[in-house]
This record gives structure tokens, C-alpha cells and sequence, in this order.
């Protein structure tokens, strides 16, 4: 039987967008992944009576409700107590966890627990109980007229773990069906471009589907089969996304990878290569990008950010009459910064970006959105220009650094530049 | 008369997880700051059926209505159809909004506009529109049966750019009083110290009111009055705000300003002061951040990477000597690549950042999170050591670089270092 789930905030904090809903992410992705729909998230304050009514609203339509926050101590923690009104269970105390809070409150908190924390050891009679060895409170189960109801903590790294460890395995004792979902990463075609495409191809599928999703300045298509087994599911995909690559080529830099940058940062560590960037209009971004990743020093030994022509031609080593001869926003001087990186940090590959992210044009009448990306290697010296038009200075930024990135995979891949 | 809100965000990809709501809390936020109360979230996929029967829902116990998503090209786009099929609403051709997107394509993709673009120029007849000069899909606002509907698109930024400049307007319309808000923001003061210190003041407060909100490693204070004029919400705003700067003292880094690093570019520029950095653990984080502001090569002249230690040697000219007695992450280096950045850069001001980002130590023994951040200028150089423990990367980054800026803006507004 194929199961619907639907998720439940709780907390007021999250109607005054003091804080974002991040569980419902978490557990959107852990249940896509079981297998099971996700139709409908809601979120509803501290408030039992529109909590009730989200519960009952929700118990009508899916088999499964999975609750978040609301299990604390405070006086606004309703939710096990409102969940039981609404499925007519009791609250019994459950002395052990009691007897855990007085203990975990010595040992790591130093002071005595107060009073309030027993509330948190109250769950409703015949549950499944989820304990939860990072934070206070417990979460729980239990199942009434054909709807499995699972309670978890509030703060993310809480409700993640206790999804993981408690409420995977009581779900997947409740599911027959695998879902596989591979992600193609694309990148240097526009989400409209793709559909336009794929579009009858998409509309055609039913299982396995293919969904596009719009990326910062890139984007990915979703192919997803559900099926009896893994590699039936498995089986399913293969061809679909042999067609797709068919189609689409080398704009598809990678299956199931994060993004360009952990593309190149692969390609370079297979042939022991490294890379250093001088960047202008980026401002630091490309390195920053690489620097996000662990493991980054294997491969990237740093770069110059050199905003001002000076920079370019003390740090870089840019030519000075290049500079004059052509401004700094130019293929001649994109170039000289791509070797510049290399030859100040010694690395294999220079990486560069030039430009003008505005809001004004440059003081040789360079329009915004004038770009252009420098790479040199051992091999050779390429430039690629861009034009945006006017835009958005962080779009013209993030636009520029994925192109570069997406050189740099081009030129470690053998693909054309 | 009170307004009573609720959010529809639109979209598969929230309930498969691979994106978070964030346009519910930037709305959620900006919803509360007008003092409309928000009471329930709702998400559902692009599917008619589903998104009907959360309208009919919403229609009868909110007023206001928000949608975010499902207002671009592609056929799994429903919004706008479905909102009109329930309230009854027909759609109509907007030929300027066509002329317009046609221009965009050829002007800034530098190809013709694919016909199911036109799509987003399908708006409700006789909606307010609400143009979006920073993507595609335009929104609209109308009222039916005094019910106002909002469309708004999904992507984060658009949300919230044409939030500020269409829908906060029109809302405001609709109530007879003037809400009035002010955001102090701190840096070097956690939210639950904050609340600690001004929790029975913030009790007291009901108008105007104080309410504080974390943001990534930082937080703020918001102060809110409501009142029949401007003049008069200023007036109640006033003291509220001495009194809480008279507590806080210099932690209050400035009121309804963007970031730290715009104060530091504000304060250069004042000063006609440049700087520059030297970067190891936040890999260009520090120069990327400021470069995010236009008008940054007033202040700002370039930086270096130096990932690597040669790079510390080779371009900023860190001594040999200091790097083997100290290793790479200490105080004698942070101070000499400080040094060095102003050194090699020529700029009035140096700023370095060298540390252990994880996620293991480093080859001294260096615990993740061990950070110093140094500050080179005429007269003098300082360090501040930081000591994170066992953090995520991203946030000894992202609070390293803070960390950066504040010790910039102190040196700037000659606060102790």
C-alpha cells in the first residue's frame, strides 16, 4: 500500500519567521527517499486549538503524521497533549526517562532538574518511544484508526538525528516500495531551455519521472523510479538517463554531485593537480567556493583578489601596458591575471575573472555585466567572454564563478573551451 | 480592523525536500513587522487539486492570503490558474509584460524568448501587478469577497525583493495605522544573553515592542511602535532605543543597517581610509562579503588567499622563520599576514584570518575552531584568538569572518580592540 505523510511544525517562532522550517526539509528529503508522498506540510503556532484542527484536517487525507517541535518543558509545549485529545489517548509518566532527565541535568547541566522537565517524560499510553540522547525531550508513536502518528523534536540537529534513528526504521517497517532518484547536474543551459526540450519527454514519464529544478544560476534535472527493489528502480533509471545525456551532452557535468566546484575538485585530486585563482569582479568568491569544501588545500593553494589595477600588477604581475593598452576589464589582462595566479602560488592552473558587476559601467565605458574568465595551464592559455546585460550584481558575481568552475571542468575533462 | 495572514508556498521540490521554505520567513518576518498576524503555513505540491482545496481552507479564516511559487514558465506552473479557478477570476493577456520579457531575453540572454514564457503574462483580470525586474514571472494582488490574494514568486530573493516593493506597500494599505521599526544590530552578544538582560523589559513592552532574532552568528533587536503617524511611532521608538543602547553599550554595531561590512565600508569611506586581506581559513569569504557591496572599490583595494603556506610566504611575505617556530595557525602569523596585506596591496589597513576550519586539526594539533584574527595599520597591529570548539566549518567560517569585520569597525570607531 503506497502511504501518504504529511508533516506538522509546531511553534510560534516559526509564524513570526523568527526562524525558518528546517525539519520540514529534513524529513521531506528522509521520506522522499523511503518512498513515501509527502503531500502537505503545515505549520501552526502554540496554539492547541489550531493545532487540533490541523490534526484533524490531516488525519482525513494521509496515513501518516509526522509532528515537529512542541515536546519541551515550557508551558507552550502542547503538542503530545493536544495530539492525544484529538486521538482520545492518555499521558502516562514513564519513570525512567524522569530518571534519565535528573541524571543527564547533574551530570551535564550541574544543577538540579526543575519540576517542569517531567512534562516531557509524559507520553501517551501503548507508544513506540523514540529516546533522544542529545537533547532533553523524548519523541514517540503510536498508531489509532490506520494513522501512524510519530512525534520529534523541535531544533533541526534533534529532529534529524531522532528521524534517523527511530522513525526510519518504524516507517520502513511500514513500506513496501523503494524510491531511487538520481540528480543530472547541468550547467551553461537555462532551466526554460531544458524544458522546452524535454517537455513532452517529462510529461510522457510516469514512473520513472524526470523534474527540473532551478539551481543558483544552474540547474538539475530529478529522475526518480519507485519500485519493488533497488535495483529494479535501479534498472528502470539507466535508460532514461542514457537518453537524457544523449540529448542534453556535456552541459550535464555530473550525476548525484553537489556542484561544479566538488566536480573539479575531484578532477584535479585523480591527477594530482592544483589550482589558484586571481579574481576582479568576483571578489573572493571563486576561492571561497572551493574553501567551503573539506579537503580544499589538496587541490587549491590560494589566490589574489585583486580589486584594484595595482594589485593586479604588483601582486599578479600583470603587465602594466597591458593594463594601459587594454583596461583592466579586457581578454589580454583576464589572461595575464590566469598566469599571474600561477606563477605567484606555483600551482598548475591559474583561474581568472575579470569584470564589471556594477551598478556602474567601468571608466572605459565597459558595460555591466562584461566578464571575462581566464585559465591557464601548462598547455595553453584560454579566455572565455561574457555578457550579461544589466543584472544583478550577486547574479553577475555567482553567474561568473560558475563559469569559471565549469571552464575549469571543461579544460581537466578534455572537453572544448 | 486586524488582518489575519496565511502562507501557501507552491512547489514538489519543498516536499521532496530539496529545498527549505525560506519564503515563509522572510514573509513570516515581514509580516509580523507590519503587525499582521500569521497563523498557519501551508506547502503543497504543483498539483490544482491539492492547492484548491488549501485555498478554499485558507479563504475561510484569513484575510490575507500569500502565495509563493508556481508563477514561472513551465507547465507544472499552476498557481495563478488555480487561485483564479477558485475565486472565480478569469485570466488576461498583459502585451507590455510580453514586450518586456521579449526584451529581457534578447537583451540579457541573448536569445528569443520560448513561447511558454508568454505564461507569465497570464495574469487575473483586474489584479494589481507587481513587476519583478529581477527575474521572469511577475506577481499580482486582488480582493475578492474581502479577501486579499498576494502572488509571489518562489525563488528567495525575488520573494523577498518584491515583498519590500510591492506587497509591504499594498498591505499597509490596507490598515489605518503606521507601524514603524527599527533593528539594532549586535555582534558579540549571543540572543539567549541579550534575552537574559532585557527579558522583563521586553515583557513589559507592548507598545512599542522588542523582540529579538538571530541571524547567522549574530543577532538583532527589533523595536516596533504602532501609532496613527510616523511622527508619533518615532516618538514612542525613541527612548525604547537609548534605553536599550544605554544597556548594550558597543555591541550595538548600527541601527537598520545591512551588515557589519557595510559599517566598515561607511566608516573607511568617512575616513578615506582603504583596506585590504589576508585570508587562510575563510579562503576569500572577508573579500568576497565586501565585494558584495557596490561602491566596495572605494575601501576596498584586493586581498590574498593563502591557502597554503608558501602562498603566506611567497605573496604576502609572511618570514619563513615565523611560520616554522609557530606554525601557520598563531598570533605572530596572523599579525605578519596583516602585515602583509598592506604591505603588498599598499592599503591603509590589513586584515587576516588564519585558523583551523576542520574537520580535523591541523598538523600542530591545532583543535578545529582555533582561529586568529589579526588587524595591521599605522599605528599598530592587534590579534584576537578565538576558540570555537568542535563546530561546523561553515559557521567557524562565516563567525571568523565576522569576527574580521567587528574588530575592522571597533579599530574604525576607536573602540578598545
Amino acid at each position: 500500500m503506497a502511504h501518504t505523510a504529511e508533516l506538522i511544525a509546531v511553534g510560534t517562532e516559526l509564524l513570526l519567521g523568527n526562524v525558518a522550517n528546517l525539519d520540514a526539509q529534513i524529513l521531506s528529503e528522509g521520506l522522499s527517499a523511503l518512498g513515501i508522498n509527502v503531500y502537505y506540510h503545515t505549520v501552526v503556532g502554540d496554539n492547541p486549538e489550531r493545532l487540533s484542527a490541523a490534526l484533524e484536517t490531516a488525519r482525513r487525507r494521509s496515513d501518516i503524521i509526522l509532528t515537529t517541535g512542541g515536546l519541551g518543558p515550557t508551558y507552550d509545549d502542547l503538542t503530545k497533549q493536544t495530539i492525544c485529545r484529538v486521538f482520545g489517548r492518555e499521558l502516562e509518566l514513564h519513570q525512567d526517562i524522569v530518571d534519565t532527565l535528573r541524571d543527564m541535568f547533574a551530570r551535564s547541566f550541574h544543577k538540579p532538574m526543575t519540576e517542569n522537565n517531567i512534562q516531557q517524560a509524559m507520553l501517551p499510553v501503548g507508544c513506540t518511544v523514540f529516546d533522544n540522547p542529545i537533547g532533553t525531550a523524548p519523541g514517540c508513536a503510536f498508531c489509532e484508526g490506520g494513522v501512524h502518528v510519530l512525534m520529534l523534536p523541535g531544533p533541526p540537529h534533534e529532529c534529524e538525528f531522532m528521524f534517523r534513528r527511530h522513525a526510519v526504521p518504524y516507517l520502513k517497517g511500514l513500506s513496501g516500495d523503494v524510491i531511487v532518484s538520481h540528480d543530472l547536474r547541468i550547467f551553461g543551459m537555462g532551466e526554460s531551455e531544458v524544458e522546452q526540450i524535454l517537455r513532452e519527454r517529462m510529461k510522457s514519464l510516469t514512473n520513472p519521472t524526470l523534474a527540473p529544478y532551478a539551481k543558483r544560476s544552474e540547474m538539475l534535472l530529478r529522475c526518480t523510479a519507485k519500485a519493488a527493489t533497488e535495483e529494479e528502480a535501479e534498472a528502470m533509471l539507466a535508460p532514461v538517463m542514457e537518453e537524457v545525456r544523449g540529448i542534453l551532452g556535456d552541459v550535464i557535468y555530473g550525476v548525484d554531485v553537489g556542484s561544479l566546484e566538488e566536480v573539479c575538485m575531484a578532477r584535479l585530486k585523480e591527477r594530482s593537480l592544483t589550482f589558484a585563482t586571481a579574481e576582479s569582479c568576483t571578489g573572493g568568491m571563486i576561492a571561497q567556493r572551493i574553501t567551503e569544501l573539506s579537503g580544499a588545500s589538496a587541490v587549491f593553494r590560494g589566490g589574489v583578489v585583486s580589486y584594484w589595477s595595482e594589485v593586479k600588477a604588483d601582486v599578479l604581475r600583470v603587465p602594466r601596458q597591458l593594463l594601459d593598452a587594454y583596461g583592466a576589464v579586457s581578454e589580454p589582462v583576464a589572461k595575464a591575471m590566469a598566469e599571474g595566479a600561477r606563477a605567484v602560488t606555483g600551482a598548475d592552473i591559474g583561474l581568472s575573472v575579470t569584470g564589471v558587476a556594477g551598478p556602474d559601467k567601468d571608466e572605459r565605458g565597459n558595460e555591466v555585466g562584461t566578464v571575462f574568465v581566464g585559465l591557464a595551464a601548462p598547455d595553453g592559455v584560454w579566455c572565455k567572454a561574457l555578457s550579461y546585460g544589466a543584472k544583478r550584481r550577486d547574479r553577475i558575481r555567482g553567474n561568473a564563478s560558475n563559469v569559471a568552475f565549469d571552464l575549469l571542468r571543461r579544460y581537466l575533462t578534455g572537453l572544448p573551451l
